[in-house]
């Protein structure tokens, strides 16, 4: 038993529409369609989301929102015209886009999310209908019914941990389920959205509910990439790699989901497949919480630029207690968050993402250690990058740092700091950002190919 | 100009004696002489500081002390009646012996500091009188009268600031100035010692004070070698480091001197030259504040045994603020201090000295961890050593590092943690203690030899 989400590039016609109806007729296991808004068809178009954005601008000032309101029934009308549906259906989702001008404005907080998770709910009738009309027992779901319960907080819901049990009643339904995705309703009955990327939740949180065998991610890319393709030429793609390591890589620039997208799944320990729509026979990648095809220990290398790194440096520092506490406490009083601190006997290095800093903010914060430390030396460093070597395999494997460390010598790359903890999942090299490229390169070469 | 510290074992017969007159004599500049109490002359012997902590017992359970301040008393006797010295100066050591168990003992905080101070204190009486008897201009100075002024904490003195001021209007003094290390006063006039290694200290104050051009340290060791000898058979002795490289290879088992013990010619900048007593002629370890002659990336290796390792992983425990502060605070709480904590995007390593560790507290601490942080994965390894590669010259070229990786690659010795801060003097390993003594091996003969 499967979940199945398409996002917005899958459904964004009815060419793309097609492919998926495809998809589906394929696997009778895919038995729950989450699906997103119809999103872009062509680099220019405009996405139904963003329509309905300014639909929810043009409300509130005021105007007329005759115009956006066709433009956006186009689209639907667009895709569900190439397909023998019911009428009603269409009829239906014109009627949902205009009592949403209807609804009130003024103090009312759903508003917003209610406009925007329109997309995803008409789209998912749309599609209901569609696939009925192809010949598939389908039905929409409204999360309401579905028993999608999430918490009161516009555009940032969390999803309340007794939605679960209550999907999971839907687990033998005899119908394909067409769920939409991006919003849950409240325990009052207001709907509220995930924060960004919020489909990629809707379908893990299904599919931990339902608890299924697999969670299927349908997308426009085969997979991920071992490293950037902007800066290796066609990397490989990679077949298998645990939740830890896509939290590894995802740190570094590969994002592929959002953050928090994935972690129902993660916690019901349900696989997840990334996949394209526009190639469904290549396997693309899976995502599982362990992984036992460790021959290569490196699945992936990612960087990041864009970090500044602190350091202190006291004689005899390592012998006062509560040294690093009193430095971290610092960071706290300016709202800094730090990402890593290696240390040496006497001194240590605290690295933060620099959009936090500014040249005020820096110097007050240098003031304040200066003061509450006294250190011998305090200095900044601007323009690192941090690349990170990725793969279970490493624990099982001497060796991964050496030839690591050997690759960025030979092309004379100065490592600023090393970070190794006992997970031997990555390892992280901070470096100067100039040298990202050359460094990405150097160790790609060196595992892979 | 020069202040020369002799230790224990230096000054313990006067054979010893007869080789630092020819020290102090062979370069005028040696001006400033601090001195610890007689020391052993064979293995089994007992020190003189030993004897005085026996005087301390015999005095405060009321037993008769006779036979011990005879046996304190012969050790000075020994050594000063093989020169032709005054024989005011023994009586005066044999008074104030004596002298000793007439102090009161009840509500008398400063009584074991006096005690054992005595020890330095005579010692200093003793070679003035025999530096004379050998046509020396030389003169003993109490502390006090130097103007070593310490906080009043018994057995952990600190030396006030001023004291530095008072002691640079010795500077100029015409005669040779023998000092006991060890001591000092308070303000109220009593004597308190400094912690272990208080000869040491004095040494540094006295140069600080004085602000001198070197501070000999004589001892009898050659200076401090690249690699610990119960490992490596003959190791190379290290001609010149700078403080942060020695407090760097101290920490993981290089225990030349007292931690603390350099920090007043740290501060004042003034070099320190370790030297051998038996063996003047040879250069010795020349401690400075920065180097120059980096020709060698690595000055040397240190490792130390009894670490334990905490490892606490969380998904997306990157995106919660002030994560690793709360789990320094539970730190905090058990009263337990941390070394290092290398980190992942979703973990942290806490690496700490296993000795502040038992069976009940670590299930305590780890109770307290889960309950707190909720982590996704918990564990505890012991019998971890860290292994330092220690050298400022590695700032300056790429490829230690890889060198030192693939040294232990090669012996298939697995690294549990890597931690390399932007001092760049240092890189640590964690690894099991199984491996320590391979791993210094092959690190050693990677940069040595």
């Amino acid at each position: 038993m499967k979940v199945a989400k398409f996002g917005g590039s899958s459904l964004a016609s009815s060419e793309q529409l097609k492919k998926v109806i495809n998809i589906i007729k394929a696997d009778s296991g895919r038995r729950f369609i989450v699906v997103s808004a119809p999103g872009k068809r062509y680099s220019e178009d405009i996405k139904v989301t963003d329509l309905l954005v300014e639909l929810y601008q043009k409300r509130l000032a005021d105007e007329n929102t005759d115009a956006v309101i066709q433009a956006i029934f186009e689209r639907y009308q667009e895709i569900g015209t190439a397909f023998d549906i019911n009428e009603e259906t269409l009829k239906q989702i014109r009627k949902d886009l205009e009592s949403l001008v209807d609804m009130p404005v003024e103090n009312n907080p759903h508003f917003y999310d209610t406009v925007l998770a329109s997309g995803e709910d008409n789209n998912a009738k749309l599609i209901a209908g569609i696939l009925r009309a192809e010949g598939l027992a389908a039905r929409y779901v409204n999360p309401k019914e579905l028993g999608m319960i999430v918490s009161d907080e516009p555009q940032n819901a969390r999803i309340l941990t007794k939605s679960y049990t209550a999907i999971y009643q839907w687990r033998n339904s005899e119908e394909i389920l067409v769920i939409p995705g991006f919003f849950g309703y409240t325990e009052h009955g207001d709907v509220c959205t995930f924060s960004r990327g919020g489909s990629d939740v809707s379908g893990a949180i299904v599919a931990a509910g339902l608890k299924v065998d697999l969670y299927e991610n349908f997308t426009d890319v085969d997979g991920i990439f071992a490293a950037h393709p902007g800066y290796i030429h066609q990397p490989e793609s990679i077949t298998q790699l645990t939740y830890r390591e896509m939290r590894e890589l995802a740190y570094a620039g590969f994002s592929v989901f959002h953050e928090e997208a994935l972690m129902p799944s993660y916690r019901a320990k349900i696989p997840v497949v990334i996949k394209n729509t526009n190639n469904p026979a290549h396997p693309g990648t899976l995502i599982t919480n362990e992984r036992s095809d460790l021959d290569n220990p490196v699945v992936g290398i990612a960087s990041d630029e864009g970090f500044s790194m602190i350091y202190i440096s006291k004689y005899l520092m390592n012998r006062e207690v509560g040294f690093t506490l009193r430095v971290l406490q610092i960071f706290k009083e300016f709202g800094l968050n730090y990402e890593h601190m290696p240390s040496g006997i006497d001194d240590i290095s605290i690295i933060l993402r620099a959009n936090q800093l500014n040249s005020q903010l820096e110097e007050e914060l240098l003031r304040k250690i200066a003061y509450e430390i006294d250190p011998d030396e305090l200095r900044i460093t601007h323009d690192l990058s941090m690349v990170v070597v990725v793969g279970e395999g490493m624990k099982h494997r001497v060796g991964t740092m050496a030839e690591s460390a050997a690759a960025l010598a030979r092309k004379k790359i100065s490592i600023d700091m090393i970070n190794q903890g006992s997970s031997e999942v990555s390892i992280m090299f901070g470096i100067h950002k100039d040298r990202e490229q050359d460094a990405i390169r150097t160790l790609y070469y060196t595992f892979f190919e």
